[in-house]
Order: structure tokens, then C-alpha cells, then sequence
């Protein structure tokens, strides 16, 4: 018997590949029919040497979830030398796009982490947390307090955008431009109305907000 | 053999009874959690009798999860007889005891609903769509025209305060009435972002914002 010669990747990368492949096959389907044997086909490897790397299909499953909403996370990240407003509007721009290339991921990847599974919860769980965080250290960067509410209101503001964003696809009743405008508007909406509601600080969000219009 | 007389129950009135005690026990564990066993043990009938009630478990879980939903539309409802901005806080307050009471009825109503069972998934859309469609007919009983836009955010507020209120019972970082405040508030703020944003409306929404807080 003569050994074939082929090329042989290391282990971590071998395995890097194949969450990567997993996550490009997301774009045309949800993760739960994401099935090993698709996987292992496009792959050009066998079912078993799948499982050489990956200890199950729900490992496999796990890792490729991570890898998507850590790219999501990266596409969406705030650019520093932006203004907040201006900030904020192309990052939701970003995650819009995404959610607009990835539907079925997307919402499986709600929906799917939403469900009684406890580890693709946790990485939901830490998703939102990442995007509400994010949003609490630019504000803090400004100098302003963030209250115990805001943190709160923020926290639902990532569901109130997800709920709009998957909404909007199945609707189509509203144009991208208009999604983007009340998006952007509505955070410090929310963070406003988790406030003590002066007047002063009504107003002065008021001629931030009127900002925010204006472009 | 004689026939021992027992107070026999038409059908669907012992499908209602078990139904009601299946949203009873769920005060205390998750949907997931209702065994057969438990049900047929705590209504004093054999496993075998209640699937001649329900075809499965999964029929009888979806129809606790469809009176639970129920009950919880019901007791939201908006009071006509109140000022809307009232009614929508008494309707909140409705909202937070509901889910205090039962916690983990509650997330695993919204989290197992959102999970990959269809039926499942149908039964907490449309009870999101109930919520958020009776906000609509409020708005537009004021006289008022609810654009597109005011509907998609209104769909998202449902999830906001979802959001809010399970981040809330797990936190405890904000006091039950600071919590209220802000839901209340955050109506109008989310209604308002997603409008054109002129002075004069947001003015007018300012002042209604003024009166939200004051009581």
C-alpha cells in the first residue's frame, strides 16, 4: 500500500475552515438545516473526519453561531472618529445590510438562540449584551452619567431594532431611508424617555434629535 | 362487575379543566417542564384519559400556551373609559404583575415561543400583533394617522418592553415605579422618532410627555 500524498491543513485551521464554510452557507439557509453531510460535502471531506474536529453536530453548531454573530458584532462596530449621531446611523446602516444578506441567518440566529437551547441562548445573550454595552461606553465617553434606567432602556432598544429590522423584511411597507431615520432617532427617544423627563433635558435632546434630521 | 359512579365531565368542559390547570402549574415552571405525568396526576386522572383529550403532548402544551397568552391579553387590556396616556400605564402595570407572577411562564412563553416549533411561534406573533395592533386602534381613535412607520415601531416597542421587563425581574437594578415610568414614556418617544420629527409635532408630544410625568 502506497500512502497518497495530499495536502494536509494543521487542526485549529482545519477547523477554522470549516466554521467559516458553515457561516458562508448560513447566507442561503437557517442554521438548523445546516446539515454535517452539506457540510462535509462542500468541504470535500468525509462525515467522520467532521467529526475529528468537532466533538458533535451541536458543537459544530455552537461554533459556527459564535462566528456569526462575532462577525455581525465587527461589521457593526461603532466608528470612533465619527460624531455619535453620525456613528450610530452608519452602524445600524451596517447592521441593516447585514440582516438584508442574511435573513434566514439572522433570524435563526434570534430566533434559533431565543430558544430553549442554554448555550445558543448564551451567545445571543452575549450578542445583545455586546451591542447594548458598546452604546453605554460611547455615551459614557461623553461625559454623561448613564443611569441604572438608560442601561435598561438601551437593553430593549437592541430588541426594539431587531424586532424593526425582521418586521421591516417581512413588510416592506416602509423605505430603507425611512427605517434608518427612525432608528437612528429612536435610541436617545428611549434613552429620553427613561430619563427624569425635565424640560431642560427634553429640549436639549429635542435640538439634538432635530440634528439627527437634518443632513 | 359493577360500575362505580363517578361525576363524569363533558368533554370539552375536562379538555377547559385541564387546559386551566395546565396555565395554573406553569405560575411555578416552565412550559417545558409540564410533564403528562403531572397533569394527569394533579387532575386525579390516568396519562392514558388525557390523551383522549389531547392527541400529544405537544397539542396539550400548545393550547396551556394559547390560554396563557389569553389570559395575558386580557388582563392588558386598555380601559376605554381612561385618557390613553392613563390607560396605557394602568395596561403596563397590568403587564409587569402578569409577568411577575410568572416569571418563568413568561420567558419561556416568549423564548420557547420564539424557538423553532412553528405552532409554537404562530401563537406568540400573534399575540404580539394583538398587543400592538390595540396601541394602533388607540392611536387612530384619537383622530390621528398611523403611518407605516408608526406601526413598525410600535411592533418594536412590544419587544422593547418585553426586553425591559425581563431584564428588570432579572437585574433589579431600577424600582418598580421607575420601570413603569419609563415604559409609559417610551410610547410616544418611539412613535415620535419614527414620525418626521418636525418641531411643532414634537412639541405637542413634549407637553403630552410633560403630563406622563406629572400625577
Amino acid at each position: 500500500m502506497r500512502a497518497t500524498k495530499r495536502v494536509r491543513l494543521a487542526p485549529e485551521a482545519r477547523r477554522a475552515q470549516l466554521i467559516a464554510l458553515g457561516v458562508e452557507l448560513l447566507a442561503t439557509r437557517r442554521l438548523d438545516e445546516l446539515s454535517v453531510e452539506l457540510i462535509a460535502k462542500t468541504a470535500g471531506i468525509s462525515r467522520g473526519l467532521l467529526f475529528h474536529y468537532f466533538s458533535s453536530k451541536q458543537e459544530f453548531h455552537l461554533e459556527v453561531a459564535r462566528a456569526a454573530a462575532a462577525e455581525m458584532i465587527r461589521r457593526t462596530q461603532p466608528d470612533p472618529t465619527l460624531a455619535p449621531v453620525e456613528a450610530l446611523r452608519v452602524a445600524l446602516t451596517s447592521f441593516v445590510e447585514y440582516v438584508e444578506e442574511n435573513p434566514d441567518n439572522y433570524k435563526s440566529l434570534v430566533r434559533g438562540a431565543a430558544s430553549g437551547d442554554a448555550d445558543m441562548r448564551a451567545i445571543f445573550d452575549e450578542t445583545r449584551r455586546t451591542m447594548a454595552q458598546r452604546i453605554v461606553d460611547v455615551i459614557a465617553a461623553q461625559g454623561l452619567e448613564v443611569q441604572a434606567r438608560v442601561v435598561l432602556a438601551i437593553a430593549g432598544w437592541v430588541a426594539y431594532v431587531e424586532e424593526c429590522v425582521i418586521r421591516w423584511i417581512d413588510t416592506g411597507t416602509v423605505s430603507r431611508d425611512e427605517l434608518l431615520d427612525m432608528l437612528t432617532k429612536s435610541l436617545p427617544a428611549v434613552a429620553l424617555s427613561a430619563t427624569d423627563g425635565e424640560v431642560g433635558t427634553l429640549l436639549s435632546v429635542l435640538t439634538a434629535d432635530q440634528a439627527i434630521g437634518a443632513d
